[in-house]
């Protein structure tokens, strides 16, 4: 994947930090990202602080094709990013005026109040990222976009900015679920990645409902290559007299909880 | 909370990235890190790739007084946290007979192969962290802290290492949550929170089982203070003819879902 394009993920606010919110816009991010062949490379999650949100923007936005962030674009005064990324580039915040327009179609009348218009102030330059779910937008300044942490409202306006990214070749993926254990798989699962330099294999040990063993996971843009290690890898379970408790096809990850 | 400790997470693993397992480790590191006075003030997901975490090791054992990583310390050959781990400390990795000797008493007899051996390979001078469930350590060397990424073990070896935290006051919270929606809410928040600098008052919206509304978490060292704060919502909840919907005491934080 070495001339792939990358994304990374800005995740802002202490919420997430203090363990009170799980985050649930990562795992969406990083499938779509797949799917896009943009993959997210890394993500990372900092507070409300407005020089931590500049020095990770201006970071990021250096080191990967496309950054986007999520969170602290709302009313309140805890909600800085706008702010915060025109700081990154060196300009002003301004009241857009097609931002409020989209809010006035949204809110019923007398609704649209000065805490609510503070969502109309949007870096100059940006462009506006529609929001179907709620109003107020999000937006771009060259690679960086910035979205809302709802995943809901989230989900809808990444939909929408989708035309403007450039991947390659969607990352596939495939999985096989075993019963057998890490220490038994390792030495053969170490050859079979030797022999196929060009897909990337995980192996995730979870223990659940009480049972332990594997989940191998299988990365590649090639569905060919894929197949082939996948092939190996379910002769090597054979091998080790072990079962198959599930697999998938080359294709979009799913997502799973609690293992790791 | 200027002179507080902070703690930073390195969560190591393809499979978060990809989306397909949700990380389960930063909301409990998270929560946990508040109760011990040491707030996580950022965390970073990683791929496995050595030279990122060579370098986000380094990047961040200098920034924070805390490391804590997560992942790739299993026998398979996509885990390469030790080995990087040590790359970063410039020390080499050697076989540990204090972990090869934890292993020996975990595994049944014939059990330990060379793919299991190779998790008793540990940075020289690191100091080992007991694992209680499934044998093989963890370790730490100066102030990074290297934890495996299934939640179950993770948890029981980041309760072994609390006594060699040295944390300042517990950060407490509390919470209200509301039917009001932000935009209602924001400019007397904003008062609320300049007439208590010393407490962060955060605005969190969400839908819930078609519901609008939002949460607020209350966040200091001083339980007088969120108390006060608290107080102050209340109030303010009040005049806007709002429902308060739940609420909890100052203490330890809960763990929610969906919300952002």
């Amino acid at each position: 994947m070495g001339s792939q394009k990358t994304a990374c993920l800005l995740i802002i606010g202490n919420e997430i930090l203090s363990g009170r919110t799980a985050d649930a816009n990562l795992a969406y991010i990083g499938r779509r990202c797949d799917e896009l062949g943009v993959p997210l490379v890394e993500a990372r999650v900092i507070p409300d602080v407005e020089e931590t949100i500049v020095a990770a923007v201006n970071t990021c936005r250096a080191a990967f094709d496309y950054v986007f962030t999520t969170g602290g674009i709302g009313p309140t005064h805890d909600d800085i990013t706008a702010a915060a990324v025109a700081r990154a580039f060196g300009v002003v915040v301004e009241r857009n005026s097609e931002a409020v327009a989209a809010m006035d179609a949204y809110y019923e009348p007398g609704r649209l109040n000065d805490a609510r218009l503070k969502m109309a102030d949007i870096p100059a330059g940006a462009a506006l990222i529609p929001n179907s779910v709620s109003g107020a937008p999000g937006f771009q300044l060259e690679n960086v976009f910035v979205l809302p942490g709802v995943p809901m409202i989230m989900q809808a306006m990444f939909e929408a900015i989708t035309d403007r990214l450039t991947g390659g070749r969607p990352v596939l993926s495939a999985s096989i679920r075993t019963d057998l254990r890490e220490g038994a798989l390792a030495t053969g699962l170490g050859r079979i990645q030797a022999d196929h330099p060009d897909a990337a294999i995980g192996s995730y040990p979870y223990f659940r409902h009480g049972s332990l063993g594997v989940n191998l996971v299988i990365r590649s843009t090639d569905p060919v290559r894929i197949a082939a290690v996948k092939e190996a890898i379910l002769i090597l379970i054979d091998e080790l007299h072990g079962k198959v408790l599930s697999q998938s096809m080359p294709g979009a990850p799913g997502v799973g909880t609690g293992t790791g």
